[in-house]
């Protein structure tokens, strides 16, 4: 398995257990370093205890079976592996459609992959506005 | 000079530019594989070409002499330090006020560091919407 297929499998993983309600998957791959952005947010988020605190707010509360991965490109610098997909679901029980753009950034570590920084992003926000 | 001063230094500079229309410090950074994300685009623009072509459709259309970049913060993992950082910039003759979130992945080459991953989003999109 290349370095690329690791990281897209884990990502999806941890992508099914997060539309299922469960921010487990990806607090395990998140490092204690991670750095954090998303649009509902007026300030990066730094360090994992700031990550777990909004994960566990939003525990229970994501339902998304439908969604989808789209064009995932996988970087490899050293230790660090960049990964790059838009990402559409359809949320709730309205199936309301959001489209994302999210960049990932793994680092290589002895108990495996872990996430050091996470940017999520609507895409084509400013083609809305 | 840590590598953390030496990235920003390398972004500020790049900015200071950008934001007098002159595009080439940023594309004299980026790497052949740089992959790229911001608002505008409805996907993702992978390699240097395509972001020259964008940038060169850009050159000289931009003036944002004032503009801040807030609580810069790089993570060095081997080969590749991932700058993260909120961006200020008041645009145009009207000073409109516009707020952005940015993550920049360099990785160390021969010649110097270069960007492999940029993505420009709106800081608290999803706040306003």
């Amino acid at each position: 398995m290349t370095v690329a297929d690791e990281i897209i499998a884990l990502e999806k993983a941890a992508l099914d257990r997060w539309c299922a309600g469960d921010p487990d998957a990806f607090l395990d791959l998140s490092a204690d370093d991670v750095t954090y952005f998303d649009p509902f947010r007026e300030t990066r988020l730094d360090g994992k205890a700031a990550l777990i605190a909004l994960y566990d707010d939003l525990r229970g509360k994501i339902f998304a079976p439908r969604h989808e991965m789209i064009e995932p490109k996988v970087q490899v610098a050293g230790e660090a592996a960049v990964l790059t997909f838009r990402f559409v679901s359809w949320n709730g029980s309205e199936g309301n459609r959001v489209a994302w753009n999210c960049t990932e950034v793994y680092r290589r570590e002895p108990e495996g992959w872990r996430i050091i920084q996470t940017h999520w992003s609507f895409t084509g926000a400013g083609l809305t506005a």
